[in-house]
């Protein structure tokens, strides 16, 4: 298996990350995903190779004649390597099940991705499509709009199960109806540290919205970054969930800031140092754990955010959380690194794009 | 009460901090202190002011024939506002006693200090002389030899009170004897982090020493820098006390020297990790207490003597010390600070003098 080229991913895969759209150095990315799957075939997990490659032969052909896919990249992810999976999984461009990153759940023969720069479709995931599209900054909406197209698209081709009740048929019966889940991927320190997270969190489920860590389902919340999406899909149209989610997480960015202005008029020189000797431990340390590097990148886009220390671009800081991970610090070195040797390799790449960005801060 | 104009001491009575002498980064400073009284006068806690100020006319009158003493400056404890005693406490110029540092015991009248480049005597503090040498460096002999001269010059003009069986009477039994207290300011992170220093200090008192913090008698150790000195001044001749405390401390310092190779060879990255984010830390923090920045100017301190940071003299650390004391930072500030402005003060002052000393580092 050779290494991927990431070169050949349409904006390296990074686009979402550019620091374009809304309110972008609060809500780092939005993001729609459908579920779809083939009428008469089996789902992916119970289906057998020889379904699965159908299946991948079948979404190839229809995307061809769909605008935003028909540029696009395929990558068979059971053909590059396990650090590589690991990589598009770091880079949010596919799930950890289509990666395979778990043990207990290997890479699937026929799993694949189908990038291009404005949508994707991940191909034998939990269920035979998942129509991704990523965007940078707080903008669900047009997020929304491309999938509208893209899905019509490839519906246009396909047979999708679909039920006159139910809406569309998904191997988890959370995702029958619209398939549909719209995320977004929002930083809320403020809310954090003064506190209020907690409530907010909780009105959020009240109203229909779930949230996640950085990488979805299962994983824990670091570096202040959650990711708030639609809970249910079934019994409202895709509008109104996109709608709805827009309202509440307006609501979220608004507290968010208010918090932020609380912060600083009843503890400014607390916050200050705080966020002051973060910058300093990723600037000076040595050795960063993955949960350590994200808790001060998180003061670090704070501090930005409030223009405490300057020099420092948001798309500089989203590209230090993605880079810092650990395949992506292997890509970069050209060799596997154990934990702790990513440890390392983190402080250096941290303190390398701090000192050439910023220099030297009095 | 006007403010103290620091010019006016011998090298700003910092003389004894230029890190010069034997091992001055482990080192920082050697002091001897002899404690004479006056026969035929009550103690000075004991004496009326009258009497107090007797002693205070005797003392300058004799120390006009001592060469180390002839050109000394003259300053009445009771004379000078309590910032101003605090500052001459924080330069180790006198003890908490005769600066009145405590509430508990405020200043006598007739507390004074008469001090020149190379020796010092405090008037009126427990007992009616305590002649010091604080030299810089590992020099308790050069300091001996030094007090030896000192001692016998006044002695020559001034009745000590001196008992046949006993040898020099002080206020307190423990220093009936000699007189005697022969010490070191010892600076040992390493045996910390190696976590020997228990079996080190324990092995200090079955030898006949002792050790306390930064400012002495009842002191914190802070910064893992610890005084050690004789326990005893009786029995012994202060040659063979000062002998005893040469010995004992040479190896105090190779032990600390081996605890430092040994921790970069099993713990390299672990120690430049906490070291470099220490240095972070004071580059960079907004607010400092005292134990923080002591503790930080500690690891500081190790980074240099491991060569991990370059650009930093002794010297400069050694002011740091001194100069990050709040009555310090008051005194260069020109007016009273709180505990709290203190610690935005001292972070200011330490990110100065760090910034303009080493610029910017990888």
């Amino acid at each position: 298996m050779s290494s991927l080229d990431l070169t050949l991913l349409p904006d390296g895969g990074m686009g979402w990350l550019d620091a374009s759209g809304e309110a972008s150095d609060i809500v780092l990315s939005s993001r729609i995903r459908l579920a779809r799957n083939l009428a008469g075939m089996a789902f992916p997990a119970r289906a057998r190779e020889a379904e699965r490659l159908r299946v991948l032969e079948q979404v190839r052909e229809a995307v061809r004649i769909v605008p935003a896919l028909s540029d696009g990249v395929v990558l068979r992810l059971d053909e590059v390597s396990p650090t590589d999976r690991l990589l598009l999984h770091e880079r949010h461009l596919v799930s950890k099940e289509l990666a395979g990153v778990d043990r207990q759940h290997p890479v699937r023969s026929g799993a694949a991705l189908i990038l291009s720069g404005t949508a994707s479709v991940m191909v034998n995931e939990e269920d035979h499509l998942r129509l991704q599209s990523l965007r940078s900054g707080f903008s669900a909406q047009e997020a929304f709009a491309a999938m509208v197209a893209v899905d019509r698209g490839v519906g246009s081709r396909l047979p999708y199960a679909f039920h006159e009740e139910f809406g569309y048929l998904t191997a988890c019966p959370t995702n029958v109806g619209t398939g549909m889940r719209a995320s977004v991927l929002i930083h809320l320190p403020g809310l954090v540290l003064t506190k209020e997270i907690g409530k907010v969190l909780a009105g959020l489920q009240q109203m229909g919205l779930t949230y996640r860590g950085l990488y979805g389902e299962g994983s824990e919340v670091v570096g202040n970054f959650f990711q708030i999406s639609n809970q249910t899909t079934l019994g409202r149209t895709e509008e109104e969930l996109v709608d709805h989610l827009v309202r509440v997480v307006r609501h979220v960015i608004e507290r968010e800031e208010e918090a932020r202005r609380v912060l600083l008029r009843d503890a400014g020189y607390i916050i200050e140092d705080k966020l002051w000797r973060a910058y300093g431990t990723l600037r000076f340390a040595r050795s960063l754990t993955f949960d350590e590097a994200m808790n001060y990148l998180s003061g670090l886009r704070l501090a930005v955010g409030l223009k405490l220390i300057g020099g420092l671009s948001v798309y500089t800081l989203n590209k230090l959380l993605i880079f810092s991970q650990l395949a992506h610090l292997a890509h970069a070195e050209g060799r596997e690194l154990t934990q702790s040797e990513g440890n390392l390799v983190r402080a250096r790449y941290v303190r390398q794009v701090l000192a050439d960005e910023v220099g030297s801060h009095g």
